[in-house]
């Protein structure tokens, strides 16, 4: 038997929601993480101190007793500045920014890059040591749009050498370049942009429950997530992206994007550094990385996997995950806190 | 108003199934066109003469006493020759050939294209004046799969030189442009490769029922395929692909491909062709091209258009149409048969 003992494993990109929703799936990311960023797109947005706290009080009464950070954000808005910001700086992980309308619950984002714009904004970031974290699509073609917000997030990167930029499910080879052109540029990578490409999506039957925002992207894409994932880039991070949706919404006309993970994350990772021989390159990704980065410091928790199977459920709720009802190789064997 | 009549409008491309789906779709097609290519892949595909007469009067009694040819096809496979095709020659429209595995009850198709291994079998077709219908798409990526197929496309051209070769259904640049390189190939495009891209079926939400094989590509290949209708291209004919499946197996985890066309085809490419001033060239483009290159007399047919929209089902039987509950701005005022 194999095994691998992570620390205070981390998903530096993750959708609670709220309400039911966010107490069927909190717990199960608090089970096995020792703490998450967490997505502000709520209907309403997170927009200020009084709703992330909020937010953060509704988060920790779902996970009960499990030892579990909700590392908060906000959702970007072009008039915060440094007099908004400043005050809920100590509890505030990051900033979200989405362009306008780019994916769900993205309404209120941002319309055009105008550097000098965003100054005020990006300046008190900047200033108060907050990364930015980007959903960096432009409004082109579908299998376009990463690769036409690089020189976005380049631009950013070099109006603002200070701020660090987290450029977000990253998806494409040129966004994998990028993050060597720009000491502070730095990405998450999910789960299933390390497995899947558009031919998973709808290469055969069509996959709605593969079907996320960015799109899956080419093999020759996957490869170049997949190596700097497996070599422990060190300004690459595991954000799941996880982002549940009942099966109705998925399973109709109109399905929403969004691949739920959190549950099964762990075992698969570990299940594919373990193929590619990379295992102990794991802690880096799922951990050591993102506290660097970020300069978190979560609470302890031990997250002991082996390579015995385990069998998904086929839903979580109403939430139908990835690898429903299939075998995963690993399988999480204890988890014990500190 | 304005209004076209079209004559012996023609679907060069067309699934009924069989059974009660048959039933269902056949009189749809049957009530605005003069004629169409029937596909052959059925459970157990359409492989002999007998099986090819028992669907054709199947089809026939679906229709009832609508005007309406059926183009019968074969399912090709390698081992048909000489001997086997020239009784049934006159009964026989074209061969379909599928690469195997790559559509919709397709597992029997052709695995590898090596053209002596095919002679027999292509020396025949071209010998008997029968046309070989192709689905040109590799294993390959799904993006890249109908651009890898057009150097076997042009092999089979250059190695047949006698024999009409269709491409079906193409939904790419390239494949336009190899239409003016050998004077042997033609082709067919369907209604919805002419109106969506990638962007329609995975670029905001998901829409299964505009997944289709082969997928919709790129702006500029829809561009490409647009001119190429538009302008009346004297080898290019319209085949729907219109291909019908249950709603359940269009809204759920392993959606069937296909796009149900039928039945709005002709008011839908009247609006296109309007609106791109060329309603002229809707004749050659539904009929005439189609008559020459397969040497047809369709029964007689006129169908009177007009820009008076119409209100498009949100379903027939069980089966949910392209434009389901929207407006399209043309519709059918009259059919008259001779």
């Amino acid at each position: 038997m194999t095994e691998i003992i992570l620390h205070e494993p981390l998903d530096m990109h993750l959708h609670l929601r709220d309400g039911a929703m966010l107490r069927i799936v909190a717990p199960l990311s608090a089970h096995s993480f020792s703490g998450a960023l967490i997505m502000p797109n709520l209907v309403p947005p997170v927009t200020d101190a009084e709703s992330m706290r909020a937010y953060r009080k509704r988060i920790l009464a779902a996970i009960g007793d499990e030892t579990f950070e909700p590392y908060m954000t906000l959702f970007f808005k072009p008039e915060y500045d440094l007099d908004f910001l400043a005050p809920m700086a100590e509890e505030l992980t990051a900033v979200k920014l989405y362009p306008a309308g780019i994916t769900t619950n993205s309404e209120g984002g941002v319309s055009g890059f105008d550097i000098e714009e965003l100054r005020p904004a990006l300046g008190a970031l900047s200033e108060l040591g907050i990364p930015l974290c980007i959903h960096g699509e432009t409004g082109g073609f579908v299998m376009d749009r990463e690769k036409e917000f690089v020189p976005i997030y380049e631009a950013l990167a070099d109006a603002f050498p200070d701020l660090t930029i987290i450029m977000e499910h990253i998806t494409t080879a040129e966004s994998v370049a990028a993050l060597d052109r720009h000491p502070n540029l730095y990405a998450t990578i999910t789960l299933h942009h390390l497995l899947i490409t558009l031919d998973d999506v709808a290469g055969g039957m069509l996959q709605p429950h593969l079907f996320c925002k960015p799109i899956a992207k080419r093999p020759e894409d996957r490869e170049a997530l997949l190596q700097a994932a497996l070599d422990a880039h060190p300004k690459v991070m595991f954000g799941s992206d996880s982002a549940p949706h009942p099966q109705h919404a998925k399973e109709c006309p109109g399905c929403a994007a969004g691949v739920f993970t959190a549950p099964i994350a762990l075992p698969a990772l570990a299940e594919l550094f373990a193929r590619h021989g990379k295992l102990e390159n794991l802690q880096h990704f799922v951990s050591s990385n993102a506290q660097r980065i970020y300069g978190l410091n979560p609470p302890k928790k031990k997250v002991r996997l082996t390579d015995t199977p385990m069998r998904v459920p086929e839903k979580y709720g109403e939430v139908v995950p990835m690898f429903a009802g299939e075998e995963i190789g690993w399988s999480i064997d204890a988890v014990s806190v500190k």
